[in-house]
């Protein structure tokens, strides 16, 4: 557990979340480079976070938290990311794992859970993975007994809460429960090491007779249990697609600078600076406008999920599909987009641009690795469904 | 002049004006494909407009109007592109020059414009063409002397008013004036033949020593004469990716429509129906996608602009640059969105798509034309500038 | 039947092909445009055809014929393409026919027919459509009657050949035969009316009770009976693939010489000529490089399929299914390419160019008629199933 | 100096050169991973080129080399850059330093030179950077002394000989010489960390007045000094090229490799291999045209430019001008369809390919890096000045 938060710092009377976002996103800026070399925990910038008292952006006042709305959420985790795109992730997956509880368990359960997380700042992370089908649960009388393996458990090291998944042994079915970290039995591996997103911590997770009690399994109504539950992976994917305009915004701004501050024009231009190159311009034009369809697309399904978010349990699935396609959209701009802002702004800054010890390849490389969550061909064939014959996407943990 | 508006159908109160487009466009839509092939005034077309008083759709209610944002009029133009390139053109121009007068001359001047207008119904008429200076002024003592020849006279033919663009002989300067379209030595040629925007009648114009008082040119503050009135660029811009916006929807909903109705699935995809190929889906899915950025930069770059023009004379130079940009993205994708989609519609539909009859490639024809109204290539530049600079473009009729 | 041919002009010994293949493409250019308007048989075009003798291009020398091999046969079909996609596409289709007597029937019915052939130049007709069905044949004894409908049958009008598919109904197979084109029964519609490639006559036929002998079936090996006769569906790629290729190629010259000789440079560039505007020509340099591509790879595939043809009998499943992928990949580049060139080369011409009575767009119509003949998509599918597993595609008629 | 080679392995009538390129590229492979974490000077592999004997590859027989022709030159490069992007890169050069010999000096000054590199397996070093312009040269009698710090001496460390560039002090003038690479004065920083092509050595170098005689000097006919010696930057910018093709096909492999052996389908395909999956198998497709696009253009390139090399001092400023074309159209080709096969292998991939250890971000990180070596867009320039008007690029060090 965390240190007790200094409520003077944290008081939403008193801070507006954004700037307080941009103070610690200043605080990440410093460090960021440093921190994509070499990998791991990032320690002391999820404690800024936990002492931020941000980890609490979307529990509601009246449990002690700031009572956000969604899009100011996504609004933080994109600010974040503009600088580091895996404590970004982190952060969007705290809320994405709050909204678990509250989407799949019942009002006795997350009610505590939420009071609690804002009291002590918990941080949770994450052990979910439904693809991954080698924890399984066996019931031992009232308790349950997990047992196995996981993979791409995001931020679960240096956790306070888990959210996680097992398969139940008897009915095949997926359990999810939410629990603490240091539960005996449970052993988190620092085996993340990828080429992107690197301080994510998304490595793998050893479950050996871990005790889960049956207050501890979110059953009411269960993972996507309801329309309004299957609310859940659209802000799996809205977080993602925030993180994607954040990182990209964030190739852009570091392009902007090292052109402006050590930019130089090419000996062909016959032009005093980088500046007034035709090319070089109409390039940043070009990924200015990309960027701002992702933004702009990415921005209005903010706004469509909180309204969905509003409707609560008179969700209706026509309205869940309608906004998962709004949500989908969003995300199959933003990869393409921000992949291509992350390759073609070196075309703007030029050789020099590629030194080691800038790692300005990081924003592609964290780009790369985060577009592949899920296939994006799926995404468009939701899509196409949708406009084409109106077909909903049925819910998954994916869509 | 045309005939006297029923007030009964045309009362804003009545009636929403977008309620209203839909039914007209439900009209022209009968006829679009046979007015492609024939070209000429859409004489009825514009009739229908003039009798449905969405021609003072933006002048204010206290002036005959309907006093709408120009978010509804955008919509309205949209809304008719989608079914007809052409009128929307026209329709969109009419409020373009409405705001012209507004913009560029006197209260004194524009108000008892504005008035004729919602009263009479008036169609206004395009012969400003500031890159075609073989029009001429010269001074009568009070009068002026208009002579020579001008292109691209959009919907000067059937107009009840015309807004005239001449250069001034003893000063150079660009003068530009409002005078009845009957009014003597004014020859509008029939001469319009394009392979796109067929019926916007953007043909040539010729002026025989045509006078002109001091009343009727716009000089107070005259042509860009201030920072307010450098936003008529920014609405022929909006105007024009509204358009593209429209007929790329429309595009995409007559290749929907065809898909379903007499789509048949490729032999090699195993399927029973269209709806089932996983690679139609997906590219219905892409073209979705490109469509909505283009709609939601150009709704933003709409709202925008509204907040500019409610700015009035206490808009700023770089308010008015910071808006100009956010048009100039969404031209830039709607140019770029629109073409591909009008293009690529052809995939989902296959080949029986390209009868003559059906005149499907009209889409693209009508955006081909259209989006060469100036070269995106100085926008993306205008857009870069910006982006990597901060500097704002200089206003001119085009930026 | 064509009047004799005049051999001065056609012997092989004195005329080189492609110098004949301009000439005619100089004198096919001068009503191009014109033709492009009017639709119809381009009768006056096919007869300059029958009497340069070229109709026998690709049939051997002892038969009468040029002896050429397939890279000359593709050059004269894209030079031809250059300036009229309909011919060029008739005459591709001449090839693609005897081709399709030489693949699917025996020696002793195809060296008669192409000695005719190069005897009295006829002009052979399409009736083949294998996913057409709905024309039948039964038998009355020896003689076989063929009734039903047929679509997009390429040529036929004004041909003195026709090679004619039906199903035969006893046994449900695909029976392919030829016939002369005036045989009692057989009704050509003059009913092609489309968007592009408005000159190729590729209409309906009827066929009511037309007789048809065994000797005039194909059937030894019949339709891809062979690995061999397998090659007859990579001639119609290939030849396809040409065409576009032309097409392109033809309007990036329109767009060169338009905007060399009528292009004026935008006011911005702030450039004497559009020759110094400098994103003018990086446009021009981006659609010369993609054509180069799409040269480079289609002429790589003719020299492959040349080899594949020269190994007649000896061919493997193995070497037809690599030469079958290598044309696939270049009927992907060059729709690709072709399809934007055509759209993008008005981006250097201006708005001008879009006048009527130029045509400009018909590159575009022709192209994007053209490419639908069969999925795009599903070509990229067999590439990909190849270059990922050596899967070999499936002969079919389309792969 | 390097060891004496064997001379039964490089005998150039025993063995094939691209044989064994493929032997010396099954060697790189096992460590290229490592030595792309690592950097530094690739030792072990540099000296298994210079015992393979091909450092003289491009040496004519009669001084000792293989006499091959530059498609061979280039094919090998192609084949070692498929696993080893910097490897190839100081081979390349190899070849490129001794064109430059070659071309700017006298017969009797590149004869020895070359003899000498065949008999010790010389390997070449880079210090010739035009636009880097702090190195200069003053003479003290018969000696020039050179002073001054350069850039991107790409393989100098470990190199036997230098080929350095230096201003003038007299003149201006740019001044080539060569000199043993342990000649006193020069010290050749190991300070090169890049994000991509790690192990080029691509560092910087000072010089102390360093002594060079005017026979060490390449002043006939000099840098650029005659039609023929202005190929040398074709050659640099075509070997740039094959670099290119070589690492996306190097990802190609590797994610073929990857897919086959350890991909999983995505759950919603709904198929029981990834070989199965349209849209893998349709992507796999696509990027396999776009590689062959570029392949095909770069050995064009490769063969326009033997024919160019063959003419020598006949050849014309005409020819050098459309080979220079030629293969900046390859570079345009290579450089979009590398980054974009480099970006997307990964989608056929999935989440687990970026995985840290497996490094397959590298052919990224490698294509980004080089393909900076001088602005694509000014090639797109030169290619569409042609294109358009028939202009020639002005050669220079890099057109």
């Amino acid at each position: 557990m965390s240190q007790e938060p200094d409520s003077s710092k944290t008081s939403p009377a008193r801070v507006d979340a954004l700037e307080l976002a941009e103070r610690i996103a200043n605080a990440l800026a410093e460090t960021a480079v440093d921190r994509d070399m070499r990998g791991g925990t990032p320690k002391h910038e999820r404690d800024l976070l936990r002492e931020s008292g941000l980890l609490s952006l979307a529990i509601p006042s009246e449990l002690g938290g700031w009572g956000a709305a969604w899009p100011e959420v996504f609004a933080v985790v994109r600010r974040l990311a503009r600088v580091d795109g895996s404590v970004a992730h982190v952060f969007g997956f705290q809320h994405l794992l709050l909204a678990t509880l509250r989407l799949f368990a019942d009002e006795s359960q997350w009610r505590p859970w939420f009071r609690a997380t804002a009291r002590h700042n918990w941080f949770w992370g994450n052990a979910l993975n439904p693809l991954d089908r080698r924890t399984t649960l066996r019931w031992e009388g009232a308790a349950g007994i997990i047992t196995g393996d996981k993979s791409f458990c995001s931020g679960a090291l240096d956790s306070d809460m888990l959210i996680v998944s097992a398969i139940d042994e008897s009915t095949q079915k997926l359990l999810i429960g939410a629990l603490p970290s240091d539960r005996a039995g449970i052993l988190l591996r620092e085996d993340w090491d990828c080429i992107g997103q690197r301080q994510t911590d998304s490595g793998g997770a050893r479950f050996d007779g871990v005790r889960i009690s049956r207050e501890e399994l979110l059953t009411t109504p269960g993972p996507l249990g309801s329309t309004f539950a299957s609310l859940r992976p659209c802000i799996a994917q809205l977080i993602l697609a925030n993180i994607y305009v954040g990182i990209a915004q964030g190739a852009f701004d570091a392009a902007r600078t090292y052109a402006r501050e050590q930019g130089k024009p090419w000996f062909l231009a016959n032009v005093a600076s980088v500046g007034e190159d035709p090319y070089v311009l109409r390039t940043f034009g070009e990924l200015w406008t990309e960027l701002e369809a992702a933004r702009a697309l990415t921005d209005e399904a903010g706004r469509a999920f909180e309204h969905a978010w509003q409707r609560s349990d008179a969700l209706t699935p026509q309205e869940r599909g309608e906004v998962a396609i709004t949500i989908a959209v969003a995300k199959a701009q933003t990869t393409r987009a921000g992949l291509d802002v992350a390759t073609r702004v070196f075309d703007v800054m030029g050789a020099r641009a590629t030194a080691g010890k800038a790692r300005l390849d990081r924003f592609w490389r964290n780009l790369r690795v985060h577009t592949l969550h899920d296939p994006v061909d799926y995404k468009l064939r939701d899509i196409g469904a949708w406009a084409f014959g109106g077909v909903l996407p049925t819910p998954s943990f994916y869509s």
